[in-house]
């Protein structure tokens, strides 16, 4: 029995991985890529024996214009290519492998985070910002996908909610942050991407976030859901799609509203009812909130484009100043305004920001160096979710 | 304003993708991989004008033995490596291409499985059997990553559980059917390489399976959840864990029956709970569901392992004979046993089923082609769920 019991496990070993794990197991038998060091230098290792060249690029290194970072790694005898960095500020970052010119993945490393069309390697490095990133020993919430009727767009739509640790069994009312993706995304990116369940399970162990949920649309009213979760089926993502910048998210986001309140057990008014987003996200927020200018207490805009386009027709978009005007006269708690000193919409941020204080509308101003990235996006939820709901 | 949109729109695509990212999107311009033709024949691309060979091996391909089955792939002028397969049969297939010998994802392919401690490219081809596999318009449940506290394993411990479409809004209380994955997995493995959520909602749509819950567990009780999920970081998953087969698993189920008995609107008697797992969860369920006798009134065994460890000491395992019986006297309604004929554990399903024959313990019996693969455990889902709670 004994015998035969070792045989299985070595059986089970070999067999329920199917035939190409075997090989992928075998051919990177002992390598460990990244290994983060205690002094946070990160060693990657890749193993290509027959390869010419093989490059690390990671979205910590500088690019080159259009041209990202990459640095070259260095072939050992037994034709393992590997990199090691100065020590790293502690944060979480991407990375690939450029071998012989042609990105890959690290095979010894399973985390990956699909940004649109692309897959990366993550990893989270040192102490300090990183530690709202990392899953930590505190009470976590639940994180559903759902889907959720939408007539205003006569369909059925994928939502991505975050309810804190204790909603279940709590009898109170809950707070709800609406938080909206950028072009491109879909409501699978501020969850994998954006570490949203992470940053707010730590926030409120903290102390630090009042226990909210956190509703993660898909902003694309073209879709059903994220590619691959609806009847499209397994299709290449696109950046650009139909219907993002139109009016119609805005115009039907009562739906996904109506659908929260009437699902959870959450504070049914203005002062219970936050949204914020990114890039196209944080355009959304805006003119949601602007739209329907007596809904919510708290709005962050993060590195938000601002303007629509003159030639779209929406309801939406017209009479842009009174409506701005109709939302600060019924009044909010937040007006919170975020972005990076590199990014190409600091200008019309810069620009919007001159017309709030002429009109005399108070925000919150919240500058970072660095541009149009994820990095950013996630300090800008964990510094903006404290504010909420207080 | 209309050229400032036209430029912000540019600029959002190419900055918002971060720097790797517009890399990959430039090198792998105008490629389609997988494409899946009308005649289910399958076309690979790879752009690798350097390489001297390039394999693609995939999971329908025979394996030699322990080295799996690859085709050699035909280069054009461009660089690019292609290869079509003949028509398939309509499944969901995983794949990889080996470039001079090293595994790589497929770059023009999102669609990525982790099994163990490997990623795979997957798609989905046909129309048929993957009918099931597929996000068809129908309705859909909502699945939920959640934490259950487990007094018996002294920790908190990571759950997905799949609540059919219309189970929020009903009154009626649900049956649960428990689903437990083999070794080296987690409570991730049955909803991405098992297809649940998808094959629930079609076989409920279809009538052909009574609207469940489906509690998803980690079997592996030294870990609080998958590997990323909890404390322990992102550490490259490994095969074998500490106390996966050694009776604590079973011991503390109870903790999960609990948890999901008092937080969700199901039914908390024998007819209303159903067992089922693959390989080591088809273990866990043989001998969970005969160390609590009279618990479950279904249960199935997917390519299952059979006999315990002799030197393993657990209350869990004593008895095995005389509770088996107590199991058979206190009645159930189905023990469904399922392999394939080129699994190695076939001659222990054999064997224990002669073993049933000789006690004139009943159970249907499902055999099939292949052997110890993800590719028969969702057969064996999608014709075990339609015979529950009927």
């Amino acid at each position: 029995m004994r015998k035969s019991f070792v045989l299985i496990v070595i059986a089970l070993f070999l067999l329920s991985l199917g035939a190409s794990a075997q090989q992928a197991l075998w051919g990177a038998a002992g390598i460990v890529s990244p290994e983060i060091k205690d002094d946070r230098t990160v060693v990657f290792r890749f193993l290509a024996p027959d390869a010419k060249e093989v490059k690390l690029t990671g979205d910590w290194m500088p690019a080159q214009g259009w041209t990202p970072g990459s640095e070259v790694m260095n072939k050992d005898a037994k034709g393992v290519w590997s990199y090691t960095t100065k020590p790293l500020e502690s944060d979480l970052y991407s990375y690939s492998f450029l071998v012989d010119g042609l990105k890959t993945t690290d095979p010894n490393n399973v985390y990956l985070i699909r940004d649109v069309a692309t897959v990366f390697n993550v990893f989270i490095v040192g102490v300090g910002k990183a530690d709202l990133y990392r899953v930590n020993n505190v009470p976590h919430g639940s994180v559903t996908r759902r889907w959720y009727d939408s007539p205003g767009n006569n369909k059925s739509r994928r939502v991505t909610i975050y309810t804190p640790s204790g909603y279940e069994a709590s009898k109170e009312k809950y707070p709800v942050l609406y938080l909206l993706h950028g072009m491109g995304g879909d409501e699978e990116a501020w969850i994998a991407l954006g570490r949203t369940s992470q940053i707010l399970d730590n926030l409120i162990a903290k102390g630090k976030a009042k226990p909210m949920l956190v509703v993660m649309t898909n902003g694309n009213v073209a879709q059903e859901a994220a590619p691959g979760e609806s009847v499209l089926g397994m299709y290449k993502p696109t950046f650009q799609l139909q219907n993002t910048m139109d009016g119609k998210f805005e115009e039907t986001f009562q739906d996904v509203i109506k659908f929260v309140e009437s699902n959870y057990r959450v504070i049914a008014e203005k002062k219970g009812r936050a949204i914020a987003g990114l890039s196209m996200g944080g355009y959304h927020s805006l003119h949601i909130s602007r739209y329907y200018p007596n809904t919510f207490d708290f709005i962050g805009l993060f590195s938000a484009a601002i303007m629509p386009d003159a030639k779209v027709k929406s309801k939406v978009y017209e009479d842009f100043d009174a409506t701005l005007k109709k939302q600060m006269t019924n009044g909010y708690q937040l007006y919170w305004i975020g972005i990076g000193k590199a990014d190409f919409l600091y200008k019309a941020n810069t620009e919007y920001r001159a017309k709030l204080d002429k009109m005399g509308m108070k925000y919150t101003y919240f500058e970072t160096e660095g541009g149009h990235t994820w990095t950013n996006w996630r300090v800008y939820l964990s510094e903006f979710t404290p504010l909420l709901f207080k």
